[in-house]
């Protein structure tokens, strides 16, 4: 498998994410090959020292989309960027996953505008893991789609169900459980979008629907799947992070000053981490474009990357994709 | 002062309402009454062995709203419910302010309908606070309007400011800082609400804006006001809660096994609960409307009602309704 690696995107590129994306190597199958999109300058003494030159490929792009740039002028404007460059190289065949750390909108962009929807895809979904004592709620739409119509939110429900059940995340046959993220649980509750949205998925019975969710419920995990709008369900990833790790940073400060407590919480600590570290996760996947296209935090460090790119082989096995045009590609 | 309190909204009503109630009573001022609205049969048991009964009025109502009712259905049918004879009694003048568990869309649609809007108002939002290192964000609206209009969260923002200014909870002067819910930081970020309430924000200059807050910054305190419509406010409050609640009952659990551990984590899970459990805040204001009411959280015990009326009386004391009428009442 050929995974390539945007260097240059994300708060701490391009050294965590070369540093990642080495540690990730062994992690592969010795015919693995991992291709680096960026500065070759940049890039060219990090991988001076190891001694696997020939499972890595230098893709050289002189330009950066930067987190201010603005998404669909970036992509038509910075042809020669490293995320223009790495989905283009995508697009001709020469990679079979894609990862980057940098501006989520740009990175929209050119799965839309470049890698195109499957079809039967309106518009690609951001999907990615919310903690929960299951191993996690897949979210979906985590920010791609910020204004989405009821038949986006159905396509994410099947195209979540999907990529969910291939990942093996997910309740007993029939098929992962789906919800909707709502304000209440009662069939009045919410606006026009969510209850639209919910007449659609129930209608279509190959969905495990299991009605509407509240954010309270999320760490019970209450659903496999949780549907929502981009903008919702982006400020929902954000404040879980937020929060979480402010509880959990406040934790390791007490522990700090006291040794025996120190002791005691680290274990605690560990599975903590283990369970609501965003950095464990391995990316966030653009369900709904052409290839495997992954998204990482913009906060990236060097475990961010690696877990990605370790993701990134293990979706690659899955073949999302092929059942989500079976799904729903028209007249199918 | 007299405080009506609406025995039979909530999840634990009436037993709880009534606890938190009688326990309110010694922290308020000996002429402060508390007007206790629900079914008088199973109000008068509680209050039978206290010795406080000059202080107490029962007002006798024979239905009750419940979780399910349609809000506005429900204001208009159940003439007869805790929540319409509570606000009626307080419409008329015979309570200073007034505090529910139940129902949030029965309690908003009561506000809107029966208190009416203050001057200049057009739609009411429910402000509340969330965590942060400073003594809490207050977020507006937390779920009365969830398809609000640019004007509406312009609004918010004086109101929230206003609010926060009298509660002491802000910055120092000039006023209390501002910021809107949003998927970024950067200009180009977000929906056309957003964008058009914050151009609104912007022209005021009595406004302390500081620009998009992201949620993962809110634990922060990036502002001391957070604007967002109410359906994004009710999924943050949620997931905060949730996500807190689920790292301090594990931590909790831990310690259950390990009492040495349980000696070392006592001080800090007081520290934490005190900061980040629902039932310290004292209960939402629905800001905008005429008269002072409060919504508890349903699932609300004895000590979420006994700190809601505390804040009542505290709150009761600021004119807050005054000043948003100067500032907002056409011609003003």
């Amino acid at each position: 498998m050929r995974i390539a690696i945007d260097v240059m995107g994300g708060d701490h590129a391009p050294d965590k994410i070369l540093e990642g994306a080495l540690q990730a190597l062994p992690l592969l199958e010795p015919d693995d090959k991992l291709i680096l999109v960026g500065n070759k300058e940049l890039i060219a003494p990090h991988i001076a020292h190891t001694s696997q030159h020939d499972r890595i490929q230098i893709e050289h792009a002189s330009q950066v989309i930067t987190m201010d740039d603005s998404p669909i002028e970036a992509i038509r404007g910075k042809r020669d960027s490293s995320i223009v460059r790495m989905v283009k190289f995508g697009k001709e065949g020469h990679a079979d996953a894609m990862i980057s750390a940098g501006n989520t909108g740009a990175l929209v962009a050119a799965g839309v505008l470049m890698l195109k929807p499957l079809a039967g895809v309106d518009r690609p979904g951001i999907a990615c893991f919310l903690p929960s004592v299951k191993g996690g709620v897949l979210l979906c739409d985590a920010g791609a789609n910020i204004q989405p119509k009821p038949a986006h939110l159905y396509q994410y429900a099947v195209m979540g169900s999907i990529y969910a059940k291939a990942l093996g995340k997910s309740a007993p046959p029939p098929s992962p459980t789906v919800g909707i993220l709502n304000i209440g649980s009662e069939d009045e509750k919410g606006t026009q979008l969510v209850k639209d949205a919910k007449a659609l998925i129930q209608a279509d019975p190959s969905i495990n629907f299991v009605g509407y969710v509240e954010g309270r419920d999320i760490p019970r995990h209450p659903c496999d799947v949780l549907i929502t709008d981009g903008f919702t369900g982006n400020v929902t990833l954000k404040v879980t992070e937020g929060f979480t790790t402010a509880v959990l940073q406040a934790l390791q400060k007490e522990a700090m000053s006291d040794a025996d407590f120190a002791v005691k919480l680290k274990p605690f600590l560990g599975r903590a981490l283990k369970q609501y570290d965003h950095e464990e996760v391995g990316g966030a996947l653009l369900l709904g474009v052409q290839g495997l296209f992954f998204k990482v935090h913009g906060s990236a460090g060097a475990r961010a990357i690696k877990n990605a790119v370790v993701a990134a082989k293990a979706v690659g096995k899955l073949d999302v994709n092929a059942a989500i045009e079976k799904r729903l590609a028209k007249g199918a």
